[in-house]
């Protein structure tokens, strides 16, 4: 059996948001989420590390070919966040309250499926310097 | 006479903006300012570093206590737009589209008369980490 | 059962410390710990991830709410690390000779039963840009 | 049994290589390779991070003495791929295509049974900001 | 009149290099050159920063586009430079020994005339995170 | 004549110091320094950028071999500063108090006349990510 290697590919996008429930009041949110309810918005540059786990393929010495993994990452994620309302603009964060952690876990659902040649094994996203979230299917 | 010393003291804050003028149409706006002119806002981590350049007071070693330039900058400044949408929430942004150049020269005018034991240097701003902007009063 | 996501909150503080055994010579002592027994101490610019792992919480997204988290790292931890010698000032590392390893696990036990709403993970601590330890509760 | 912590240590090194197979024809290799197929080279900054994993000493609150474990990396790995051209210079990568995951376990089959006081856990080997691969010996 | 801000973007490329004097042993070579003189060459990957300092227009409140600076950094130098060996692959370097002070005058008289709303101001060049070099067109 | 580039190197020291005037109390030093005035010392993990201006030597093209000035800054700074107390072992920086100012210009003092090839044109030191400090020998 070939040797396994976990492969990372980092990436940025450029979002705003808005952590609230429709259902509460603004004073009711601010108490839950603080300055992050703010009812005009505000965003973070995230960056997003996404790690595929897999055998290297003797022929190429490759896990999966890098450049075909930002493809997939741009067409399944990027595309749909980047310079987006994540409340508003991205069908696949729709009904949720976009916090770092169901973020993370929705770009996992996204991604899981898409991978050859290696499973996905971590999605990474830092929302700020100071402040990051990974998720692993668990 | 004393020597002169560059002090600079960096920040961070996160927010919404978007590009647009009122009146254009979105179509308009999408192609002067592309992306960045999402009806619907996008957002960023700025990083912010304001220098002062002063001479050593020969009593304390200091220019200016670092201490009181970081309580200069969050009055005036990251109490403002932290968390905030720079087009709406942001008084000392009224009227002004807020690209980079534009939110650079607006901190450097609420910064220029309040600092004491040295005279304001640059504002620098990242709007990423591939982006940035300086003034220098120039 | 909910989703786990690991969640990091990154911190630093700056402190003094010597590596050195009281029952040793000077020069027994710069054999053993190098230029890191120098009796007049060094110092440094720590930085310390705290990742907590658990199940996101349907109601709020959140696992813990990173600002709890933050105020307990200051609490239990930073207040009594920074700009403080960690050989003479901070209560939770008598005894220990404050190398990485045991100022890491030190903290590791400062925060183990603090943490509501998830578990402790893991605490990693960097010393220098080249040089970062972690400990797990192994 | 005393507590075990993961001890990592970062260093660099600066190497010419090629992604090619000399039984293709450089038109086939760029089928495959892509840019980094070019015949006369291109070149990286790599950042290599070596985590050990093992037991406190109680005596010296070491897990190993990072000195001696930069020196095995210097000795084993950074003198012979430093200024290199991974393709033509480096002995332990005779025979293999010097993608990042070929070095990545090439450089953990050079530590492995050269570190005491810990076992060697990971090898990190990070080829751009956006790209970085980890072995572990599975 | 308006008000002048600096404008920076950033790029990266990977190259391969050696610098050498064709007229020179390989001795020789070694002795002025260090181990940057290697034969078979070694690489980098390069971080670029061009500064363009301009009038901010009041019609936008950009000094350039920035999508367009991108562009035009990349037709005018990292099309020409990355996964290239810049002593044989890339035209505007031909002549040269391709120390980063060198490369960094040559990418200046690249970009110089290809500026339109600023003027170019600076270029900077990391060869590494410890060497960087800068030219003003002095 | 020759063009100039500005050529930059990185280096890194880790020292304790302590903020305050022997005549004072440590009560009054705290009310100056405040919590940088800690009898029992603190310390940093500080970076240090050495800028030299000179004309790129046709025959080499370098302004300075890089080499040579990594050699300059150890022998007269890194040696004397780094693992030690800046209040007691540094025989530059005697009778200063060990603010950043003093030491950045104490730096310069070190090396001004010790740069051939090129004059010494800017010594920059990192106290903390988020502070730092410039002298151009004004």
């Amino acid at each position: 059996m070939e040797k396994k290697v976990y492969l990372t590919r980092r990436e940025t996008f450029a979002a705003a948001h808005r952590l609230f429930k429709s259902e509460l009041t603004d004073e009711e949110n601010l108490k839950i989420f603080g300055k992050c309810s703010n009812p005009n918005w505000h965003g973070h540059n995230y960056t997003l590390e996404v790690t595929v786990l897999g055998e290297v393929n003797p022929d190429t010495g490759f896990v999966i070919d890098i450049k075909r993994l930002k493809e997939i990452i741009h067409v399944n994620v990027i595309s749909k966040v980047d310079h987006k309302n994540l409340n508003i603009d991205t069908a696949f964060l729709k009904g949720l309250i976009p916090t770092s952690e169901n973020i993370t876990i929705a770009i996992w659902n996204q991604l899981a499926n898409k991978i050859s040649g290696g499973k996905l094994y971590s999605v990474k996203l830092y929302e700020t310097e100071n402040n990051y979230f990974e998720y692993k299917g668990e």
